[in-house]
């Protein structure tokens, strides 16, 4: 039993299992200790994947060969293309899960991977040697060695769960906390801080009027995440939406006096973008009312996710107000919304390979690391997965770059910024969004999965064949001429100014009103379209589109890929340039970046401290 | 939230799940309150239902209109009838469940019950007015009002887990226990006690050598549970069977200076029937093996269950031990086994109905009251369900006579002799077993079930078509009468007597040798078998076969549920009756039994006593 493994992942949520697929498939030898081996990828809150920046996410760990899409298209009920009226880059996959399934799919696909070993045991302390990790001891006194460990501990470590002015220990609703391991970390010397999240009601969706509410159904042709042939959806499950009013938010107020976040008991800070219910009243206090996504939990229960209506406010209360929303007069709960506080480890303190600065060989992922959300979880747990393997067969460090990947600008957000209220992505954090598309995460990421050996060959000849075809029909639209008398009855029928001459295919794709089926159909004239996949068409079509946009932050993204790459002194006198501002010479001195693109995203240094130091540096 | 309810059943267990299944299906409002929704009708120990006498309880549970039966038959992966080749008494169904269906498919069949609520929480107490029940209160501080109350608390009421010297408060793995209610039934005047369980480590499949073991396929062609027309297996997985050795043993012996029970830590009794492996060691010390059943957890898990192996030694004394077993040489633990102790309620303070004498609506089922075993548990909460609706509505008890039922021996054994280690079910406990067989529970039982509003229309006209068939199958077989010159080559072959006049087909099927297939070639012959099926022939061949048996019993029975409800003077003074002996007196005087048969099922009052108290009264 006490064999000694090559990586140790703490935890099985959504970090831990990404981390432990990710490394197993490479090679190394897992095992993966998890508190409650029933509860592997338990989804803690919403039974949902994907959504905006989210779903980029999910398509990005699945072009490196990650899980997480592959099981959302098994376990999913329902599938929407979020923004599809907004431009390429705002398109966001997300699906409404199965709760047990998506957490079924997840075991069967670590039980079927012949490197994963389990082991059901609290993990209370890192075993450390000459300031590398050696392995783990467990609540059961048993010690477990291993060449690197991953901890991904979710909102489990001295969890505390509230209710009004309830307060009960535990990482989640019926799940005991682990306690003892953060007080070990800090006398390692590592910095740990407190952080809340919440949840709200799950209600029975048999006491639900749903006439009253606003049917969303999936898309009619629904999409799915993974760039491998998993299944699509033939039904789905619709969601629904209602509205809380001015009186839902009376009754809450009348609660404020025994919240725990506005008398002061959660000492830590919760996410700004996912409030709970009392926060966006209090925060938004001229918004008379606030969307409420009403979502079923899988195919076959009657339990209802409440979206948007997380709160720890008492639980009559919570009862109360829900009772007022239309559709929910009759409504009966199954167990009240609660927030949970937990321990986290301000994320400045590890490495872009998500090691930590002060253990060698001992990484963080996921929730730990003060993030939230599955997904920025999930794609933490891979990129330590991998680079778990990878130093421990001295390799070099797998780092991906913001301009490559969402996932890259997360963890270099992460390490460069810190976070002080858990961290959620945006597409706004990503500068080079119009690259980083939920369409082209293949394109970008699977050659390097192939290359580390994460990524399956048939995953990486899918993507070179795809590849491959977008040229070959890029190169067909720029060849192909149109004659007027061929295509002007169908281009004023669309609206579409009529050519005069000869036009290339080309041309007539650039032109806004021209969407993807009319391409399709112009393709098809010329007899050209046969053998075109859907996807192929897209890639293609928008590479025409949004060329110039493109090519734009391809050339600065190199441009600044160079300057991100330049390095500081580290023994730089930053006090010799006057002409710094006050802030930024400040945190440029207590944080010593290491090069000129971790300086430039440091909250406080601006734009023209950068442009100071470039001068000084010759640039 | 806070509305009233008909019947509260606290505890999703299998005691819970029947009691708020039956209390609905009769109509009665429930509230089905349990602390994890999520652990609904989870298998605390093996994945498995029925073996012998327990299959007898789930086919009783099933003709009543319980749901054991029919979610076993849709959760199972294997199915055996245990004991064929012994007389029809002793056949046992028994299947392998997957154990996470099997919770999803109870889950699933509570939630399409529109009678039944949910609630997650833990109740703490039990709310009392004039010695009746009328509500709970939980660890939120919620109040739930109600007309009766049913407590199925498991293992949970200040649970406690042992593995070697470490003790964790919990009711099961990685699960809370549930504190305060025990003490305040105690306060209301109720005996409480301490018993234990325990249960094996689960081990990796993948790790095992199937070859070095015996393989124990399912039956060739499968039965099932439950009479109504739920599916049969097509495909089964395999179990294994390996034993222990004296190596084995040895090993484990290094651990006992550890045990929590041989120490002394743990002082509630543990199942004498279901012995942890130290424990048969030290009673058997004269066996040098132990035979260890490997069952696979579900369709697609690679978990397994060592049954055999039930143990709470030190988990490196348990890993140490079971490698030495045929098979597991290389074998990784997903988790130690344990011991759990707990509170119980000894069941003499309860009525025949389940309701406890002390608090008039509130009743207690299954674990709860000593008993070991998912059937034990389930028929329990079956009958606690029915009479919680019954007493609510004012209609008369339903209680099931010893002569009836195993579920009447069981609930008769609780609380008329009480328990001091936990009371599981065996053959032997059943006078009447012959009469209570598997084949025959529906005939038994169904026409209860229907009367009280609980098994359906449906069912039981089924089972009314079955005995109008078996009714004229035996009226066939009687008047059909073979001649020598048809059967007697036939007879030969089977080498079975020739015949020298006509026979009646009747006095051919009671001979031994004859059986069923051939009993069905008869009928063929004289062409009366055309649509008779399968459980009509078995049933009228039982008949016939042990008709004297059958007849016997049933007299006896008659005889004895006369006397059964005789009844004692609550006031007689059994120091009069000289003849009776010391410790029947003692007894008598002490537990003053209602009736003459309560008196004959005392432990220590003898065939004689009960003779002498006969002679008395009389008769
Ligand atoms: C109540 C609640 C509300 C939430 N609300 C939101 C929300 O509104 N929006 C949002 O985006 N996200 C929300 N989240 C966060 C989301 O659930 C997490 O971001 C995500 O699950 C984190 O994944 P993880 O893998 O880091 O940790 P988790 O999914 O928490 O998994 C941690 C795993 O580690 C195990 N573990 C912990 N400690 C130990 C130990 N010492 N030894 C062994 N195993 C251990 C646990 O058993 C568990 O399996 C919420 C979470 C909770 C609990
Ligand atoms: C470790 C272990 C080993 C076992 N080994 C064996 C064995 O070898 N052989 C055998 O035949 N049987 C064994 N059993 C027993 C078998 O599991 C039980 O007999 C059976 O599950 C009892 O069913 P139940 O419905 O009474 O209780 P349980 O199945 O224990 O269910 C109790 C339910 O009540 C809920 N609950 C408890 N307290 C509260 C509360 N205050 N408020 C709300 N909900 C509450 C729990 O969450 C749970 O859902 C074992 C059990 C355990 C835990």
């Amino acid at each position: 039993m006490h064999s000694s493994y090559d990586v140790i992942v703490v935890g099985a949520g959504h970090a831990g299992c990404e981390a432990a697929h990710a490394a197993a498939t490479m090679g190394s030898k897992v095992l993966l200790i998890t508190m409650n081996m029933q509860t592997i990828a338990q989804m803690s809150c919403n039974p949902a994947m994907g959504g905006v920046a989210k779903g980029q996410i999910v398509r990005e760990i699945d072009a490196l060969g990650g899980m997480s899409g592959i099981i959302s298209d098994k376990s999913m009920i329902q599938f929407r293309m979020l923004n599809r009226s907004k431009g390429p880059a705002m398109w966001s996959p997300r699906c409404q899960s199965d709760r047990n399934l998506f957490a079924w799919e997840w075991r069967k696909t670590l039980e079927s991977n012949s490197n994963i070993d389990f082991w059901q045991d609290t993990v209370q302390e890192v075993l450390v040697k000459d300031r590398h990790a050696i392995g783990v001891k467990t609540s059961l006194g048993i010690t477990f060695t291993a060449k690197a460990v991953v901890l991904t501990n979710g909102t489990f470590l001295n969890g505390q769960m509230f209710i009004g002015e309830k307060v009960f220990g535990g990482g989640r609703t019926a799940e005991r906390a682990s306690t003892g391991l953060t007080e070990q970390l800090v006398t390692l010397g590592f910095e740990a801080g407190r952080m809340k999240t919440g949840t709200p009601p799950r209600v029975d969706g048999r006491s639900l009027t749903y006439d009253a509410m606003e049917e969303q159904p999936g898309d009619e042709s629904p999409g799915k995440f993974s760039y491998l042939n998993t299944p699509v959806l033939s039904k789905q499950r619709s969601c629904w939406i209602t509205y809380t009013s001015d009186d839902v938010h009376d009754i809450l107020r009348t609660g404020f006096e025994k919240s725990p976040m506005f008398t002061g008991r959660i000492k830590g800070l919760g996410p700004r973008y996912c409030p709970s219910i009392e926060d966006k009243i209090n925060r938004f206090a001229d918004k008379d009312r606030h969307q409420i996504f009403v979502e079923p939990e899988g195919w076959d229960t009657v339990e209802v996710y409440v979206n948007g209506f997380s709160t720890s406010l008492p639980e009559n209360v919570q009862y109360d107000a829900l009772r007022r929303i239309p559709g929910f007069e009759n409504v009966r709960m199954f167990r009240p919304g609660y927030a949970v506080e937990y321990d986290y480890f301000p994320p400045t303190q590890l490495k872009h390979t998500l090691e930590t600065q002060l253990i060698n060989n001992l990484f963080f992922a996921g929730q730990i690391n003060g993030t939230t959300g599955y997904e920025e979880a999930a794609c933490q747990g891979l990129i330590a997965g991998i680079n778990a393997h990878r130093v421990i067969n001295e390799q070099e460090n797998f780092v991906i770059k913001r301009s490559e990947a969402y996932m890259g600008v997360l963890v270099d957000d992460l390490i460069t910024k810190g976070t002080e209220e858990p961290y959620r992505m945006f597409t706004s954090r990503a500068e080079y969004r119009t690259l980083l598309r939920q369409d082209n995460a293949d394109l970008r990421l699977t050659e390097k999965g192939y290359e580390i050996g994460l990524a399956s060959p048939e995953r990486y000849e899918k993507m070179q064949q795809k590849r491959d075809n977008i040229a070959a029909l890029l190169s067909t639209v720029k060849s192909v001429k149109l004659k007027p008398e061929d295509i002007n009855s169908w281009l004023s029928e669309k609206g579409s100014a009529v050519i005069r001459e000869k036009a290339s295919l080309y041309s007539i794709v650039k032109r806004p009103e021209i969407d993807q089926h009319d391409v399709q159909y112009l393709l098809s004239t010329v007899s050209a379209s046969s053998d075109i996949s859907k996807e192929v068409l897209e890639q293609a079509v928008i590479e025409i589109k949004y060329e110039d946009y493109i090519g734009r932050e391809k050339l600065n993204a190199e441009k600044l890929n160079r300057l991100e790459e330049l390095e500081i002194n580290q023994a730089f006198d930053y006090d010799r340039l006057k002409a710094l501002s006050f802030e930024g010479r400040e945190k440029l001195k207590r944080l010593k970046p290491a090069t000129i693109g971790q300086a430039s995203r440091i909250s406080g240094v601006s734009p023209s401290d950068i442009s100071i130091l470039l001068v000084y540096m010759g640039r």
